[in-house]
């Protein structure tokens, strides 16, 4: 048994995925089998994470003395070139190399040779992709996060110009109350909010570090892997190698939150579509959101809003995907995960794609010769007030009213359900009555009624923490403002 | 107000999607917008049966005097031109002419000047692309039912040569009863001819004509729908142009049958990775289907059925995202219907990949030379048996024994629960215990109980239908000969 | 070791669940455990599938003479005493025997002693469960056909009366074309009966028999399992005794073609929901179907149509956990399935009266005094009609008359959208611009515009097969008529 | 008009639902809308969580002179009686009256007259309903951290005794490298202590309070809305109320929190029942958590693992189902919403009966005569230990012997390759090759490889962060103590 070829191979020798695998392989891989299990044409946006996950590695193992300093600073040599090359869409990415990883070290030890073999000492591909994924979604986080704000920014101005607006508040999208444009606005607000707390938790959970996990079973070289976790900005390292390797929870977390953020979207893109419909009126968005039709010369259509609802159920369905990947799997890295990654990269792009357009859709865009915003949605105030003086919007407003003359509300409530039957019955809203006939329905009521069915008098009657009252509304933009200015 | 911009646009009027729109429209789309909201980066994949679409609606344009011969003939001329250009991949997709619809029509009107503008009458993009989509997606139901059968006939080419092999069957992972391997195969041919009844029933809804719905109203133009039908070789036409336009049933049915079939690979995947575990070792698959380690020299992993059963994920997320997309739309088409394509993109991919994959695993592929297959999975029959004769199989077979000694199922049931009790405090199977200490058990007990305990005698006796033993299995083999050979 | 003990089991032996088991378990199980893994509370739902199965096998194992015709005569008269008590609400349902299957045998041996212990001859839970669940989902399945059917009924028999009642039809929410509100529920029509057909293909592959498939590899008793299958009304046996028992396929199909139905059933809600909301006012749904509100008196919410748009969740939810649980299981029966039960009878249940409530909500119900049904949807036709003139909805029309006059569609269109935009400046309809305006924009205009400009010239102009013509629409419900009459 | 009718309703208005709408209403409800739209009979295990917010509020409103003194001390009076009436089991639910919170409200009134009916001033069910479920939530947020902590603690008591007990780790469930169980084991601490981790982050959003926001837009009364969230120990108060009365967020969050746990309790059961197989043989679980069969005598089946795997299904399900609910859904409270209790329930109660049943399984539960815990899994060392000897499982460790004695490590895993394929033709393990044929494949081999290649030696190498050397094992389980302690 001649130790010959085992010990002098080529640097060629990952230069074919089969030959990657050892000796131990009787026949390579066919083309199709290739093109199943290969990840490289998608992870390959990987890069910059994983170039830099092996650069905080080598320079870890050079101070721990597991490899030299000329080891190192070839590896930092021919780690430069090769982000020089792909960044010129220079570099040479093969499907026989399977994947990110084994692209760009088989690319290094071309270069500088037994320095890039020794490059993957002490760690294994299990431990390296789940790097790369932390890495690369905390990039992602932090961006989607400043895409969060922006959106939130749109929408804060656009109620900073709408607080006495009065639209019909609905509730089963029948009449309910009148509530104030702003206050309607910042409800989203809340919600964005939300998302990007969640956003932050999950970051926490994600800034880990699993490089040192090796294979599964953690490594027989003397890492230093708190170093190698401070040197890349993470928070911590993975207390267990098995569960370092095989934990998926955060790309699915991040998911759930991504898909909160969208049912988000979507409930806001559902009104959108609902106000620009011709019986509504309420708003317009600009044209350049819109789209014609082939046929109907006379459309309009809100295709950006529509999508975005769409788009929930593909960033919903990955999270299903991914947890049905992971449903019963046994420890520790299985195939299985490599299945991770698309889900997670078309969520992570459809949800700055749609936050993206949704602040700019919403707020406008600056234009740059006057530095204020432009374009962004349009309100037909006189539309909204005419809506909501439809459906009895302040009939709240009468019981309450009686309430305050010493009925018990329920009472009261009943009361005003008469007065109502009355009033469709003449197809008149409630102000419209006389004082006398409203005086039938019960006799404490006074002329100052006329206050309290007024939708000014309904609004601004709202004035207690989270209600529509303009003052409230007032207070919660300036609390929104200082908050994102944070 | 002048007509001669209206009426004399030129033949670029859609070389670019904002202009397509109308006049209405005050700004051009941003790129960002475009991006959004374009699909013919995915789409295109419909070209040829956008083509075929076209080409039998001006045909029949043509015979109802829609539009003249020469337009016809100019239609047609382009329409191959184009094709030609497809085929060769010289044609320049334009992002903003937003899909493969306006795409072809652009070029054909620059190729054929108001011919191919008299190609849309009496049709939308709505009609249109729920057309192509069918189109497209019958041709692809007829390649995975030829896919489904070359799955079968692997599973029956290796159930042939194995009909004798005995396994242990599970319940719960636990040892149960002794099955044969071939038996065991056949459960999945059960399961995949099942898929292909249900993609047959899908196809019969797929197969209908929504051409002719026109925008959503149906159209003033007297078409002949049903010439159309004919022509592109479909079952009927769509009977209510609402409904036309907006359906995407189909789309969701196929994906339900695909997620079916894909939970069936999944449990197949499961069984493979489990059977070459080291504590199995009943199956080997060909080297060509597994990976090695970057780190464990020793590795053979079964890459190819984790991958499987992973991809089970995408393809249930895809149909979740269906699902949700149209959950709640109002009639009729809305744009998020465009978020169908990926998705059902994906999923006919991911399908057809892995069930060509798992045909060549499993049943080999021809060795030209000698026309014999070669390289599917190779059986480990010694290791089947040996743990085929751990956790005693075949103490059922030793109840239904003293049942037909008289005794009721429920009392030979308990008496044979004291029987394993005993052999496993020695450790030993049934068959080992001797016949003095089995008539101990129960006095009805002789001989031929032997008979009985064997793994062949066990399997010998389950001879009806449906049953494991070989006589039933080889007509089960003959019966899915026939079939598949239909 | 004695045999008196194993010999003569009491006819107690199933009292208790831990002891059923037999003489190999050590210690009883606990509440917690009982209460996690007994199904008896949601199960005994099939007491009568149960006893069917049982009865037919009986009769089959009587008939093989694997019973004697006393024993087969006990059963029966047991099995009818068991039904009696049952129907009472007399029968005592122990947790302690965990599931509908053993607290029925336990109780029948109770009742008749030996023979009843022989009934389990030549079975197991495994395929006696799967073939209880097949039994009840086809009676469920005939249910909701017939259910179908009624709503289908309900939206023809309003459809009838409105065929001339035009409302805007939108895509995109926007308007569209005028289309007849019969045409567009008619689409609805469509919808549900493809789920009826959908559910009949669904009904083949269910109503197979899996009986005698016994605990996973057939069985050593020479049962007649296709006299079984007849006796029970079904259309064959299931062919592999593994897939019999382990098979939930149809469980899966029959959530997933449940699904679809209530995807269908969202979208009418969402349409009837907006079409209440007072800025469209086009319905309006009997009282009973709709509640009010604890604090707003004027409220009458359409609770109903909401209630029906979140159970698709509920619905689509258990087709996604149904899905998830069979995802890699290995081959033959595992404990997971039991974990099928109770999604499936929530979504049977779900639908069936979701659609009850459809039927009755849009169709009303008879009154028994005049035999005419009453209190279905009431149509505001004039809303719907002032609707249908905003928005442009003939722009369309105006294209076509271009078209008859000679133009390429393309700039017919262009045409058009600059009249449009003309109208939107003087906030005029089409339809009101003088015809020296409309001769503006192209001079072949002539006065027979108007005509096609009207809500019922462009309705009837839609005369092709499927289109909104009122002579389409009235052949469709002719066909529909004929075709749910059969 | 006159008003004595309004003004006098009886004290049994709220009898029946249909008259609570108010006199709006021309007809009750049928049968089936009532059982179709109630929800009292699941919603009402939220009556402690509506009598404590009822408690709060009236509280406030007494304190803030919305109601007297004497209305206050009725209505603490009337709820006591109300609480011990269900406590007993006394309370006449009504499905009439819909709701938890208007049969509790009904009967208050009852009992106490005015007062009762004052208590629903300035809120409105939809605030009501929002707060009780966050309130429920919390408290099971609460009891789920609990049990959470419990499981951790049995893995820990179980790992502490089996730290030097070595199994196979596998990647692709092929032998990998020996780890030590209890490491093993803590990777599933890691990930119970993430889902903690979760469940407190979800519960910062869970525990704020809605009541206030009143019906969408807050209420006309001076309400102290802090007041009441400090009285129910919440951590502050809905800034919105559009958003307070429709967010469902929080459900969601938990939702999907569960649902990760539930994956990580599959892949436990995943392994629990691989190594229960004859075939692995590594552990048993008690028979208490097993079942054995109806028809084969020998079979202790591990049911307890398989239904959690199973319910996995179930939960993810259910978080499906909530996404879809809210998806599209404008603002604010739609009927829809009703839909998220169920789920979330079932939610809440498959996990803390898996949770428990789990963390009795794994670590035993307390004998009280001896105060020591008993009953857990046993572990078979023997056979964890002979399945590590397969399998070449310190394969890995040869190959950094030879990078320690400066091989690169890609040419030591070649070399290492050809080794396993020597042994592998000879059918022994690398540690049963003689010295010098090891010296063949390189000459830098040693007498000291043996102490790599054995399992204790493999084991002991990995002695870095978070690896399986039991050095660092030991420092984990100490580190896991102390944060459990805490």
């Amino acid at each position: 048994m001649p130790h010959t070829t085992a010990s002098q191979p080529s640097n060629d020798q990952l230069a074919t995925k089969a030959q990657a695998w050892s000796a131990l392989f009787s026949e390579p891989m066919s083309d199709l089998v290739k093109r199943y299990t290969s990840s490289v044409f998608f992870d390959k946006r990987l890069w910059q994470a994983d170039i830099a996950g092996s650069l905080a590695h080598a320079e870890m193992l050079a101070a721990q003395g597991i490899i030299g300093a000329q080891d190192h600073a070839d590896i930092e040599r021919g780690m430069a070139q090769i982000a020089a090359e792909i960044e010129a869409g220079r570099f040479d990415w093969k499907l026989d190399l399977e994947d990110v990883h084994l692209n760009i070290e088989a690319r290094l030890t071309q270069l500088v040779g037994d320095a890039g073999k020794r490059l993957h000492t002490g760690r294994s591909r299990n431990d390296q992709v789940a790097t790369d994924v932390r890495l690369w979604l905390r990039g992602e986080i932090d961006l989607i996060d400043g895409l969060l704000k922006e959106l939130q920014l749109s929408l804060v101005e656009v109620a900073e110009r709408n607080v006495e607006v009065i639209l019909p508040g609905f509730t089963h999208l029948q009449v309910a109350q009148p509530v104030s444009f702003a206050h309607h606005l910042l409800a989203y607000v809340e919600m964005f909010s939300r998302d990007a707390e969640r956003m932050r938790d999950a970051r926490r959970r994600v800034n880990l570090l699993p490089l040192g996990s090796a294979a599964l079973a953690g490594t027989t070289y003397p890492l230093d892997r708190e170093r190698v976790a401070r040197s890349l900005g993470m928070d911590g390292v993975c207390q267990n190698s098995l569960d370092g390797v095989s934990d998926r929870d955060f790309a699915i977390e991040f998911t759930a939150a991504a898909s909160l953020c969208m049912v988000h979207v979507s409930r806001l893109s559902e009104e959108l579509i609902i106000w620009m419909s011709q019986n509504f009126g309420f708003i317009k968005i600009a044209d350049r959101f819109t789209t014609g039709s082939s046929i109907m010369p006379q459309k309009k259509n809100p295709d950006v809003p529509e999508l975005a609802r769409g788009k929930t159920g593909r960033v919903v369905g990955h999270l299903m995907g991914l947890i049905t990947l992971m449903k019963g799997q046994p420890l520790a890295y299985n195939k299985d995960n490599q299945e991770d990654k698309e889900p997670l990269f078309d969520t992570v792009d459809t949800l700055k794609d749609t936050l993206r357009i949704f602040a700019e859709m919403i707020g406008g865009q600056v234009n740059p010769a006057t530095g204020a915003k432009e374009g962004g949605i349009s309100v037909n105030a006189q539309a909204m007030r005419a809506a909501a003086q439809k459906g009895y919007a302040t009939a709240t407003d009468l019981a309450d009213y009686l309430v305050k003359k010493g009925l018990p509300f329920r009472d009261a409530h009943e009361t005003v359900a008469h007065a109502v039957k009355a009033a469709e019955a003449h197809s008149v809203d409630l102000s419209e009555l006389p004082l006398a006939v409203l005086q039938g329905f019960h006799p404490a009521i006074e002329k100052d009624v006329f206050d309290a069915l007024s939708l000014e008098g309904s609004l601004n009657a709202r004035n207690t923490l989270g209600g529509t009252a303009p003052a409230q509304v007032r207070a919660q933009l300036a609390r929104h403002r200082a908050r994102l200015a944070a």
